[in-house]
């Protein structure tokens, strides 16, 4: 939720810290780069256990944004079965197109009622507000979206890993009740993300 | 997320549906019944297995908050080990104060870092905007704590019954690859939540 | 209106400054303690005038409540007769929940009308943003509440004190006018909340 | 704060009734009216005890101004000191610009603090959101303002009146503890009020 | 600005128009068909003068926007030199990334200052909220782009075609001098957009 | 859009900058100069080709608007055609009065339809939101207006200006394209704007 990192940022590119409202850097100094982030047609690195990765443009990597309430994400999805896990943005919402593959979308209502269908290339898919989501690519080759963000700092937490993979971790009590699992389940599922 | 039950209490109430920003009754017509809840001292039932029971004053019961951005929930925590489980408001921010008892509570970053603390009797605690979150009743009595929530409708997903919960199921595939499990265990769990 | 104080709060906990939407301490230094506030449990001074303290828990007490629009008060009215005199909160709404006693409580619409009522031990009221409201302990017993606001920073102007008693005084011709009575009332009247 | 009588001029207007964030006309049917006032060159009558008036251009004057956040009043005053009466706007900053005359303004900040000056013709001043000010003609001739409101629909609380004429009238025991004045001194302001 | 259009389409789905902040569908009716607009992959025809179409995915298409503040659309650019013409969108900031092709975007600032570069696949720009920008198709095959915008419904004013095109047409007079054109020459441009 | 010039005026008035929603200034250290302008009685020097001048009162004038949304500007129009060019404000709605004279206003909405009007001393028009619009003196008297605009930093484009005066220039097939006119009518009308 707290980024310091975007403070540093800021400052390594000579912006004036200033009040609400006002952007960071002055009128006369802003050049066609502080609005450009270029790259996004690279495919991500996706050997990795989910066979999913996130390249982001978002505040921090485009200081232009601050203030704006907007950003961007491409999405890479390997296959087979390249997952997005199931994760919110705490202050975003998300509207993503597909660019290449198929992809079962889906996110679950505050009444537990699950949203889902499936995304072939050009559709176009929205995950309301702080709404537990996920993506996964049930097609037969690499699949690629790109997200927009109703925020130019979203946020994001991997539920899984958020719960099991905390540091420090959250009481096995807690998870084992919340999961109606014992607590050597819940040892073992920390072990996997403390490890991952 | 979508609360079409409020569209039915509105009604009941004879309040004229109108444009954004505008009240929903006649100003005429108000009376201090339209901001009033009664209740909120008698201790919910937590004979369930949480050993927990969340008792709301939102816009749902109180039409009175439309369009004020804020509303009030009482949380009832059995012992032993009464537990609030993780959960996410969507649209708020919650501020908590212990009204009898011992929690512990936690939330988790945007960094997956465990920000958690022991509650007595009197302390409050932030839990900001969008994240994960828990509390437990750790002391030897019932506890019962006051919420404030910045939104008049916040809503809230418990992670475990949304993921395990759901209706229809979300694919067992997207679980047991987001929590590095296998699909018996995903059956199990979602069995658990199904019967409960 | 505007409260300097909290800057030097902000800076006594090394919080970096920063822009708009974004926090004021790195994200790798946060704390429990940023989001902790102690003691809302005990009764606050009463032995004043009014029979009436507030106790807050707003961004100047609890520096992680900053940019997230909301923050709470215990309310602590003697007996007889404790009085919240009326006030309003320029920047939020309010919404009480009784904890202990009795109390009659009102607002006024900009209408002229009084929308009040009586309040036990776990009733909530709402107090629409902005607008005069004012609460009274007309039980036996001392009365406390807790009350949610809808800013990090509501404020708060005592009407009859902001009138009489603001340094330098409003103009006694003014007052005079707006109130219907004669100089020497207002002089007198002035009196009283300089002394007071 | 509840202004159902706009309810009315919209739907005599023909407008549709809408959801949030969407203007109540279809965009076929709009004209330059739904965008026009006319007349706050016209004084408005001062012939009453404060030789005060205001003549308002706000959401229910000029339906165009739904969903645009401002608004615009002018303010006679009367000579001798024609007083616009210490009030408080629960959803508005205003901004005036004098257009004739010599006026004393001033508003009081959450502090107690009088921030006060004089104003002739062409002078601007800022009244910061719901904080309580006045404004009264010093000067010997009448006086006129234009002020700006950062709301469509500010709302306006006189504050003596509001305390002293509301109806049904504010408890006496109230009002005597807050001003610090006996129950026979109460009586006399609210019939003051009341036949006012 | 005024979107009657939506009004038809919300009634046709049997949406329940509700008050502010309330998605308009009973939750328990909601389906993926509402989140879901198939077909963003095909490019729009662009056999116009200016080689250019935008496929739209606002709230007009996308029910389900409704409230959460976002939209996409789809910019296709023919070659040689397709061009989204100067305009502005009154509600939103655009962050577009170039899906296939070359394109010259830029903005100008308030201060009258050209912000512009050449993008690539891949490339991602920001064009700040209100402020007249433009992309043009500089390379040698047809170049595609996607866009996010702030708003869910946030519009767009081609400002030639607004200028010259308006119907009723904006008076001569008033385009000659703010162009520093004769009559004559005003009168050939709206012929142009008259025709066109 | 960026506006550096203020962060000096700031820091000359020896604000501290701090965080969001915070004022910028120590509240023991205002004064009733923060909130105070004088001067706006003086007519503009109109004595240029439009025949037209703004003196704003907006944040970088006046210090206390900081965070509070609004601003004001006069406007005049010398006679005869006095003329405030098509322009947009990419952040504000525009609320105008007239003072003195006589002025045909219009704007422009996204469907392309002129609302327009002929304005008499009094009158009051909407400009909404980023729409372009223009207002001209069309009685054989000086005008003057008072606009109230709902951000406390509205920001302005004229069009032509903003289209053909830019620096570094727009290049010329944009515009030749986007008004269907040759090179050298948009290299004629660049230098008109390069030398006025």
């Amino acid at each position: 939720m707290i980024l310091g990192a975007y403070i540093y940022i800021l400052f390594e590119l000579n912006f004036a810290v200033t009040v609400n409202g006002f952007p960071c850097k002055d009128a006369m100094a802003v050049t066609a780069e502080d609005f450009l982030l270029r790259g996004l047609d690279k495919a991500g690195d996706t050997s990795n256990m989910l066979g999913f990765v996130v390249t982001p443009a978002s505040v921090m990597q485009l200081p232009g944004l601050n203030t704006l309430g907007i950003s961007l994400v491409r999405l890479d999805f390997a296959t087979p079965l390249g997952l997005n896990p199931p994760h919110t943005h705490p202050r975003a919402t998300e509207l993503l197109v597909v660019i290449e593959g198929t992809l079962l979308v889906g996110f679950i209502t505050t009444n537990n009622t699950l949203i889902s269908t499936k995304l072939e290339k050009g559709d176009v898919f929205v995950f309301p507000k702080g709404l537990v989501h996920f993506q996964q690519n049930i097609g037969s080759v690499n699949a690629v979206a790109i997200s927009a963000l109703s925020s130019q700092n979203p946020g994001t937490q991997q539920v899984a890993q958020t719960l099991f993979g905390a540091s420090p971790p959250v009481d096995a009590s807690v998870l084992a009740k919340a999961f109606q699992i014992d607590a050597n389940l819940v040892q073992l599922l920390q072990n996997k993300f403390k490890f991952s």
